[in-house]
């Protein structure tokens, strides 16, 4: 299929290509896009019809659609931007250089120009900032036929039709009725008796990830947002949500690896961005792993006698780290997806104490025996191998420092969110921090008890 | 407001409390029923209008649903099982014990046991499994008027009515009309001229996470399942994609944090249960760091005479280990939201690479101040602190091994995918074990050949 278009525009075939591209889906025809020479792209994008390319358009890169804005005659550029939702074009502009967006606003009429200038001032990541303007309206009196007529008149230029909104003379939202309550009923039923007053909505300056929040709880097709004076301005649809659902998602990811979260995809990103990114975090942990140094430097008379007990100290570390990490990441996902409040410390500490158990025993036996069957006697090399004291200490801190390691792993979080920082910031390389330097201090002193007085 | 509902329920004012909750939402009622003593769910329950009551119970965990069912007489539950959708109905069945199973299956007519039957039958994460079969399906021929009479007929019982689909006599997908078409044309208008016929499908057996990633790319509501004869047999809702999705990404971080994913919630899962998805990349990972120790035990002869060096060891393994992570987590994450393929290891080995020299840069360099000023000469504490020649030797180290943990970091997941393994494994443990033992290594080599002739 790609290469079939790719033979047609080498080979300048465009009356073949435009009736194979008319049939494509918009999503499919941007990725394509992508592949085609800068050059050809003007091109091949007036080829298609009207509104399959504005459709395309929204789907492209903002590289992409640069490029093709700086191609089009201002009369392109009109029809173009007629065709757009309100939120795409608010999501274009936002995106483009200063004197590209200067243009596009130049091609609009006062009143969009109004409206997007209201829209682009709400804050990032607010419910304003991620609403179209273009909605189903009803009013209480109406019949089911006069719905219907109104949906006939504006559903053109409307994205979602699905959910219509019931507003009072000064736009305030009275309730919500389905076209399916509408298809279900007889035409002469009157709104007010259909719509449903139990409306969840959202606030213009609420945050986006709480809107995506209520589609996941609610199931919604689309989220009606309104201003301070509960005055109906726009509606957030299930697609967007679903897009914040995965920046967000990216964003807790990238906290827990201690990067900070960053607003462009990893290769649109330049090396400075991407440094900026990553070195405060890194910065910061390396200060803090000096103290796990500071405790080594402190027993480094005992560390001469006990040389054969350097060796143990990655594994020791590395295996405290993990179980922390796995605790820890386990529950800020189970926060974030409300599985896990502030209540319920006290059942997760008990049930990561228990498995604490299970996991320590477990992987000091294990290692017992390593420490013992095949160190010792399959190889019997007795000179590099460890006394049974010795094994004695590197297991019991082994058990020792999982169990802790998992009741900070899995504490941590849960306070964290409680005292209002974000959970996702607990993740491993925090917590493999503060577990190195504890399992250390519970393997020196350990050794010094146990084989000091040896 | 739930106080005032706890309120009524203790004082046994049903009448009100039927008003109160009729008006409330199914997702928000069944929150409130978790709070609610187990011998009063029943009665509260029966308060509910048949519907709405229903609805709640779709929302409920597993353990409510069951205590409900045991209470239920066979009447209740029929009439419950009667009002849901099959998808649901299906999900239901599938999680209670067998014998409340076949009472709920006892309570159902011969077709739908058989078609329950058929859509257990479906492999786990299967779009089968989780498709419902209540869909409005037209014929080519019809009119507009038609298919409104048809969604009226039909429209009650099914769960989404805004995509219709037009299949032929051996129900095999033709296209797909939306609402929104029918609505903006004319009622005589046939729907083969206005059904769209580049149909986005899902096969039964395709995997959920695909499915998902198709309502993602094409915006959808809902999508068609058919068989390997493109027959239909279901469809896919966005709610249950928006699940899908959340699922899918509490499986990836928990690959991503060394534990084996999960079908239950955290506080579902049993004590052991958490243990075994726990315990096998602890001891896997646990054995692997044994090979880090083995590195040291090689070098410990070195080690007596550089014992200042040891204090350092936690600081760059720690270091080198964030610092892999920082790629791998990135990488992974870029891979699933599908920014990064094979075809890009390049463009990636060559970025991280320029960002792997300016942070191990800014480490060196912070670390190089660090030593050098204030342990050395604010404490002036010239025991236990290092030469110039060691801390050369420190920086060198971190330099070296925050550019080979990052080149590690981010081509391992890359190669993951490529080879058919999951990328999400190559995240922070198993990328921390690795870098732990080759940054040692450089830092052992390093010492020696440095500090070995002085």
């Amino acid at each position: 299929m790609e290469e079939k278009i790719f033979e047609l525009i080498e080979g300048k075939k465009f009356g073949l290509l435009k009736g194979m591209l008319s049939e494509m889906n918009p999503a499919d025809l941007a990725h394509i896009f992508e592949e085609v020479p800068e050059k050809d792209l003007p091109v091949i994008f007036r080829i298609l019809p009207k509104e399959l390319a504005a459709e395309v358009f929204v789907e492209m890169d903002t590289d992409m659609q640069q490029l093709l804005i700086e191609a089009f005659s201002d009369k392109e550029l009109r029809e173009v931007m007629d065709e757009l939702f309100m939120d795409d074009t608010v999501d274009i502009i936002d995106e483009m250089p200063a004197t590209v967006a200067k243009r596009i606003l130049k091609q609009t009429d006062a009143a969009t120009r109004r409206m997007i200038n209201k829209l682009l001032a709400y804050p990032d990541d607010s419910a304003g900032s991620i609403m179209t303007t273009e909605y189903i309206d009803l009013k209480k009196d109406m019949t089911v036929d006069d719905a219907f007529d109104r949906i006939r008149k504006i559903g053109f230029d409307t994205e979602s039709i699905y959910a219509c909104y019931v507003t009072d003379n000064s736009r305030r939202l009275l309730g919500i009725v389905s076209v399916k309550d509408l298809l279900l009923n007889g035409k002469n039923c009157i709104i007010s008796e259909l719509m449903d007053e139990n409306i969840i909505f959202a606030n213009t300056l609420e945050d986006q990830e709480q809107v995506a929040v209520k589609f996941k709880k609610y199931d919604l097709l689309a989220i009606p947002v309104v201003d301070n004076e509960k005055r109906l301005v726009g509606i957030v649809t299930v697609d967007d949500a679903i897009d914040v659902m995965q920046e967000e998602v990216t964003e807790d990811i990238e906290k827990m690896a201690a990067i900070l979260p960053s607003e462009h995809s990893y290769l649109k990103n330049g090396i400075f961005a991407t440094y900026m990114h990553r070195i405060p975090w890194l910065l910061f942990l390396m200060i803090s792993a000096t103290f796990t140094g500071a405790i080594l430097s402190n027993f480094e008379d005992k560390l001469k006698i006990f040389a054969a007990l350097i060796a143990y100290i990655p594994m020791l570390m590395d295996t405290g780290g993990n179980s922390g990490s796995q605790s820890s990441v386990t529950i800020i996902r189970a926060i974030s997806v409300g599985d896990i409040e502030f209540k319920d410390i006290l059942k997760v500490l008990w049930k990561e104490v228990r498995v604490a158990f299970l996991c320590g025993l477990s992987l000091a036996l294990v290692n017992a025996i390593k420490l013992f069957l095949i160190d010792n006697m399959l190889f019997s090399n007795f000179d590099v191998g460890l006394e049974f004291a010795e094994i004695g200490v590197v297991c019991l801190t082994l058990f020792v420092t999982v169990i802790v390691a998992k009741i900070i792993g899995c504490s941590l979080p849960i306070i964290a969110k409680k005292i209002g920082f974000d959970p996702a910031v607990m993740a491993s390389p925090l917590i493999t921090t503060i577990v190195d330097a504890i399992s250390l201090l519970i393997y020196l002193t350990t050794a010094t008890a146990i084989l000091g007085n040896i």
